[in-house]
């Protein structure tokens, strides 16, 4: 029997990539540079995964995510004219990722979830970055779980065993919901029920990955409401 | 300027005496033991400060407090005659503290302040007890913090600056809400601002500690309506 839903949160709760354009414009505006935001926000996050795994290896302590998004917006600074901006601004900038906007299904599924579940955010982002992001785009959690309060990344097997002891939870009584099926292969590896929802634009509208399923996981559904009705949930949070 | 209120929770937000007597009564009847529900309830709770102290003092590594709350349980059982219960009841009886009934003004005070701040749970209660509780109380906190998640217990320095710094903010920047002078004098000395709410019920009707403020704290207040009032919250959350 379910008891909490876990949910991965950049991608499957919210859209990061219109969130980093967005801002990426009004720096752009600021200081009359030109780039296109969509490439940066691309390339920001293709150094998402390879920072973490020095973690993940054992190569770097942990340090949380808002420290590897303001080294890897160091890194690519220069290939897209941002070195130049001020101190406050790249801090601003880093911060962007603490103000994304949620898919539209995200706030009133989550509603729905919450009245009959546990329902907790299991990210690789900080605590503060969850917190503020949530406030920004009224995610109603239970609990914000997650990197920094578990001390893994994922798909480190610990990030998932670690969080449902949190909740004094079998993993078997956990859901996993996610836009990504590693996310969720390496969730079910440690017993937890699996939930893939597609974000087909998550990566804009040429994305080619997790469009659809890789495994027959516990449940497939388009958005969150086709997931709370399969859960039987109330109409209405 | 305050940008995120934290609270202890067992007094200040919930009547744990309360849910502790209620529990206890539907043990005693269940196994028709003859005990008086409060005095069992002042014992178990007697028992708090000295087993937290151990963890404190380094005596012993942090475990959580349904562990100690499950020692300290053991420890009276036989005074109270509940030695002769089922180890599903005692494991019942000590998840009553999971159960506890929120103060008649808690649940739309906290509202009220969530309308406005970053409202977070700073208890020494673990994430699964403070987290099924506050689903039982309907209590929606932004965030849940406290010892597991901090590592250390109120009053240790380190509990309060932890909780500050997984907010990413200053210790100025918080506010700690309690209803216990020596849990707020503790926090001031990190930084933080102190708003005291006193409970004279919470140890019953003959309660002599923490009736009055023994500082000039930030805030000293009747209830959770007049702090919003006084932080210049929405009247409805």
């Amino acid at each position: 029997m379910i008891k909490a839903l876990l949910f991965d949160v950049f991608g499957t709760v919210v859209d990061w990539r219109s969130g980093i354009i967005r801002d990426a414009k009004l720096i752009a505006k600021k200081y009359d540079i030109r780039f296109h935001p969509e490439q940066f926000a691309d390339r920001w996050r293709y150094e998402y995964q390879p920072s973490m795994e020095k973690v993940r290896s054992g190569k770097r302590k942990f340090v949380k995510l808002d420290v590897l998004h303001e080294e890897n917006l160091e890194k690519i600074s220069k290939d897209f004219g941002l070195d130049i901006i001020s101190k406050v601004d790249k801090s601003w900038l880093v911060k962007s990722w603490h103000r994304l906007p949620a898919w539209p299904d995200s706030k009133s599924g989550l509603l729905r979830f919450k009245s009959k579940f546990i329902i907790g955010a299991q990210s690789n982002g900080n605590v503060s970055l969850i917190l503020n992001m949530s406030k920004f785009s009224e995610l109603y959690w239970d609990v914000i779980l997650g990197a920094e309060v578990v001390g893994y990344y994922k798909p480190d097997p610990k990030a998932y065993k670690k969080a449902c002891e949190r909740l004094d939870l079998k993993t078997e009584e956990c859901l996993m919901v996610a836009a990504h099926n590693d996310d969720l292969k390496a969730a079910k590896k440690e017993g937890m029920k699996t939930a893939f929802i597609p974000r087909p634009t998550e990566y804009g509208f040429n994305q080619s990955s997790d469009l659809k399923p890789s495994q027959d996981w516990d449940f497939i559904v388009d958005n969150f409401h086709e997931l709370a009705d399969k859960l039987k949930c109330k109409k209405e949070g």
